[in-house]
């Protein structure tokens, strides 16, 4: 029998207006999906998939606990793996959910780890939260020849500034209970006045705010734009 | 009478499937779109939103001079922000065709920054070619608190080199006639052979090569991208 494809949907940052015309057909014709969720809460990536999802269309829950421990999720990863591999295995086609882009910063790689050897797969980019952080603040991010960063919180004091002094712009993401240590940092860079905190993008409880006014801790599904200074070809001559 | 808005619309990589559900509608709906063209070549931009543009529906077209001269391509801005701003206080809304993402070096930006104090804007954000790129050479870019830098090829090579150090994964674009010095400085970094050539990332006549196959000079729409080494939870621990 012919195996099935295995295929990363990227769904953009959260509005699903904001998924790409291929995602929401692909997600629309599935007949399997598959999509990560934190045990015993509702899944992200199935809230914004849902407007698009037809009836009877077979679900597989996979159970990702959220831990800095690698052996359960590595588990996790593992079991869901061998799940959607006995979907592929029957023939059909399995949609995998994305929050955002599946290549950046998401679950989906784990079983592209997993499932490339054996079995045929496709990507479908998605929107990532950056993009859309920038385009809901109304915050150019880059131009003509200026570097971009992304930086994730967690990430040692030092190494983050050394990559926030080396970009014209940056974004960091994750930034949750790390909001103090990276506030400090930008105020110490002088680039505090340069930082926009965004919350949830193209969500409904969406908030952007400057800085100072950042809630510490952050939510998870926070970041902060800097942008060094706007490119003098922003500006009009006249 | 009320103006208009001013929208800038991500168009995604050059897939027309590619763009968001939000992109197409509000393309589909547009009564008057603007879109950047070189002098004399066909808009890779109306080529992408094409199959979505209604008939009868007003385009302006704002010839760009493709320069690192400064003065002419501010006048053409200038210009065409006036034309813009025309409409606008007609009444009417204009889409901007935005090739990738508005506010990942694009032309929009040069606009918003003209017009945004005393019109209305909104930007939908849009897949950019580092991600279209990614998902087509089926390369995971980041993943827990890797970080990931975009470098401009034309940069110097002192400046890139630290870029290069300094990342985990990164995406040269604007390679063009850079294409020989950026694989040096890989080859002399040790970085070569998990360096991947993307030429045209979902078009028809897409290219995906090892990068010493890669053509020099290559062409503008080209890119690199480079993962140091896979996170090790990327594997299965069997």
């Amino acid at each position: 029998m012919k195996t099935g494809r295995f295929i990363g949907v990227g769904l953009g940052p959260g509005d699903p207006d904001l998924m790409t015309v291929r995602a929401a057909r692909l997600i629309g014709q599935a007949k399997v999906i598959a999509y990560p969720s934190l045990p015993g809460t509702e899944s992200f990536a199935h809230q914004i998939a849902a407007p698009y999802i037809s009836d009877n269309t077979h679900e597989i829950v996979l159970e990702i606990p959220m831990t800095t421990a690698r052996g359960p999720a590595q588990a996790a990863y593992d079991f869901g793996a061998a799940r959607i591999a006995e979907a592929l295995d029957l023939g059909e086609d399995v949609v995998m959910l994305c929050e955002g882009d599946p290549f950046f910063y998401g679950s989906f790689m784990y079983l592209h780890a997993r499932l490339a050897e054996h079995y045929s797969i496709d990507v479908v980019p998605g929107v990532t939260s950056v993009s859309a952080a920038a385009a809901r603040a109304q915050l150019p991010l880059v131009a003509r020849n200026e570097a971009f960063s992304v930086i994730p919180a967690p990430l040692p004091d030092d190494t983050i500034r050394k990559r926030m002094e080396a970009s014209d712009s940056f974004a960091i993401l994750k930034v949750g209970r790390h909001l103090g240590r990276i506030r400090a940092l930008l105020v110490s860079l002088g680039l505090a006045d340069r930082a926009h905190y965004v919350e949830r993008a193209t969500l409904e409880n969406e908030r952007i705010l400057p800085l100072p006014e950042a809630p510490d801790p952050a939510p998870y599904f926070s970041l902060i734009l800097v942008t060094k200074g706007a490119d003098p070809w922003l500006k009009t001559q006249s």
